[in-house]
C-alpha cells in the first residue's frame, strides 16, 4: 500500500464514502468498506442510541475498516464520542466545528482523526492540532459548507502544498474522471458524497434519489450564507429563502423560514417541495441509482480509463 | 497531432493563454504562440485602432497561430470584427454575449470560432450555432463570469459529455497539476488566464502582479452578481460594494459605486485600493512573476510530473 491514505486507514482503494445526514447508515458504509474503500456512518442525523445500533450492525456486516463522521456542533456530542470509544470505532471524521475541541481527546484514545476544512488556514490549524489527515471540501460540495467559496480545483493543490499530512479531496467528485483530477491536483484520496447518496444502499427517500438523478448542472445553489451556508437543490422552500435574502431579511427571519427538521423531511421523508434537499453541484452528472458495489467498480473503471487516455505533452 | 484542439488551431500544445483586459497584448500572445501554445490578444480593453496595432505587432513577432478574444458587449463591435477580418486573424474567441450574434458571420469568413460558456445549456446552444469549440469557464475564473456558479470540477465533465465539439477548460488552472486535472475531467485543452496575468510579458501594472503574488486562497470573491458578476481581489473598493449589497442597494446604486475605468485603474495603472482587481481564485497559488516562456516550460514539466505520479487503482 504505497498510498498514504490506504496505509493510514488500512484500506485497498483511496476512495472514501462521505458521512451524510439521512443517507449514510450502516448499509451504505458496509457496502463501501466491503469493496475496499472506507465506508462512513454519518452521525449528524442520528440520536446517540441510533448511532450505536448502526455501528453494531456495521461491525456485524464487515470486518473491514470503517469510520463515523461527527459534526462537532451536534448537541449530544459527549454521548456520541463516548459511543465511538465504547464501540471501538477506529477512525473518526470530525466536521463543522473547531478541530481543537476533540482531536486531542480522540488521539489519546488511539483514534485516527480526520477533520474537514474549507481553506488552507484551517488545514494548517488542524495539522497543528494533531489530526492524521484533512478533508479539503470545495465550494461545490453538498450540504453544509464554508463561507470562503474556494472550489476543489483551487483548494486541493493549495492545501496539498501547505500541509504534510495526507489530503482527502471532497466536493465535485462524481465519477472516475474526477477521482483522477483530484489525485492529479495533489490529493491522496477522495471523499465522495452525492454520488453515494444516489445508490441503492443510501437511506435517502426514493423521491430524493430521483430528484438527484433529474438535477442538471444548474440545479443546486449555496444558500443561507449569513445563517449556515448549505448547498441544496432549488425548490419552493428555497424560493422563499431567496425572496427573503433579496429583501435583506435578518438572519433570524431566515432561521424562522428554515425552521426545524427540513433536511429530514426532504432527504429521508421525500418532501421535494418543502424539504431541504442537501446535495452537491455534481448532482447534474448523476443519472442512475446503482448499488454501491456497482458504483464502486464503475468508479475504478472510469479512473483507469481517464488516466490511461491522458495526452502526452 | 492527435489532440483535437491542437489539430483545430494548428498548435503544438493544448495550452491557450486567455484574452484578458489590460494584461494580454501582443507581447504576451507572441511569447505563448512562439512556445507552441495559443496566444490571445484581449480586445476588451482596446480601442479598435489599438487592437489593429497589437495584431500587426503580433504578426511581426511570430508566424505561429494566434487568436483575438472579443467580448460581444463591446460597443465598437462592428469595427473590431472588421479589423479581425482585415488583419487576417485566423481564430476568434467570443465571450460575454449571444453566440448567435457573430458566429455565422465569422464562419462565412473562414474564421475558427470559439465561444466561452458557463453552463451545459449555453454550450449546446453554441454547438447548434456552429462554433468550432467551446471554452467552459468555471466559477473560480477571474473577471466577468456567469451567474450559475458551476465550478470547473463539475462543469468540465458535464460539458464534455454534452457536446461533440472540442472543449477547452478555463477557471482554476494555475499549474500543470490542474492541466492534468482538466484533461482527466474530459477537456481537450486548457485556457489559462490568471497565471499568465502575472508574467513578465503581461501588460498589467507591477503593483497588480505583486498583489496577485501576495493573494492567498481566500483573497478573491465573485461579486456584483445583480449587475455584472465579476471575480476580483477584495480591497477598499470591494468593501464599499459589499456594504451596499448587504443593505440591499439597487443595481443602479452598485453601478454608481462601480463607476467607470476601475479595471484600467487597478490592473493597468496600479491602484490597489480603488481599482477593480480582476483575477481568478487560483491567484492563491501564484507565487512569482516568471517570463511566459519560463512559465510555459514549467507547466509542461508539472503536467508530466502530475500524470506520471498518478496512483494505479
Amino acid at each position: 500500500m504505497k498510498n498514504r491514505i490506504c496505509s493510514l486507514f488500512g484500506i485497498q482503494y483511496p476512495i472514501i464514502q462521505a458521512g451524510m445526514v439521512w443517507c449514510s447508515g450502516w448499509r451504505l458504509a458496509a457496502a463501501v468498506s466491503e469493496k475496499g474503500g472506507l465506508g462512513i456512518i454519518g452521525a449528524g442525523s442520528m440520536y446517540p442510541e441510533v448511532l450505536r445500533e448502526h455501528i453494531t450492525k456495521l461491525k456485524a456486516a464487515t470486518d473491514k475498516p470503517f469510520a463515523v463522521n461527527v459534526p462537532l456542533l451536534y448537541p449530544d456530542i459527549d454521548k456520541i464520542m463516548q459511543i465511538i470509544v465504547d464501540e471501538e470505532v477506529p477512525i473518526v471524521f470530525t466536521s463543522a466545528g473547531n478541530p481543537a475541541a476533540w482531536t486531542g481527546w480522540l488521539k489519546e484514545r488511539d483514534k485516527t482523526v480526520v477533520h474537514v476544512v474549507p481553506s488552507v488556514k484551517l488545514a494548517l490549524k488542524c495539522q497543528e492540532r494533531g489530526v492524521d489527515a484533512v478533508v479539503c471540501e470545495g465550494f461545490e460540495a453538498g450540504g453544509h459548507n464554508g463561507k470562503d467559496e474556494i472550489t476543489s480545483m483551487c483548494l486541493i493543490p493549495q492545501v496539498a502544498d501547505a500541509v504534510t499530512v495526507p489530503v482527502i479531496a471532497a466536493g465535485g467528485i462524481g465519477d472516475g474522471r474526477a477521482i483522477a483530477a483530484a489525485l492529479a491536483l495533489g490529493a491522496d484520496a477522495v471523499q465522495i458524497g452525492s454520488r453515494f447518496a444516489a445508490t441503492a444502499e443510501s437511506s435517502a427517500h426514493q423521491n430524493f434519489k430521483q430528484k438527484v438523478v433529474e438535477a442538471d448542472d444548474t440545479a443546486t445553489v449555496l444558500t443561507m450564507k449569513n445563517v449556515v451556508p448549505v448547498r441544496l437543490i432549488k425548490n419552493s422552500f428555497y424560493d422563499r429563502i431567496l425572496e427573503a435574502e433579496q429583501r435583506c431579511a435578518t438572519p433570524d427571519e431566515i432561521r424562522e423560514i428554515l425552521g426545524k427538521r427540513r433536511a429530514k423531511a426532504g432527504i429521508f421523508e421525500g418532501d421535494m417541495t418543502e424539504g431541504e434537499l442537501e446535495i452537491g453541484q455534481v448532482a447534474g452528472l448523476i443519472k442512475d441509482v446503482p448499488t454501491a458495489a456497482e458504483l464502486f467498480d464503475r468508479l475504478l473503471e472510469e479512473y483507469r480509463e481517464a488516466t490511461a487516455s491522458l495526452t502526452q505533452l
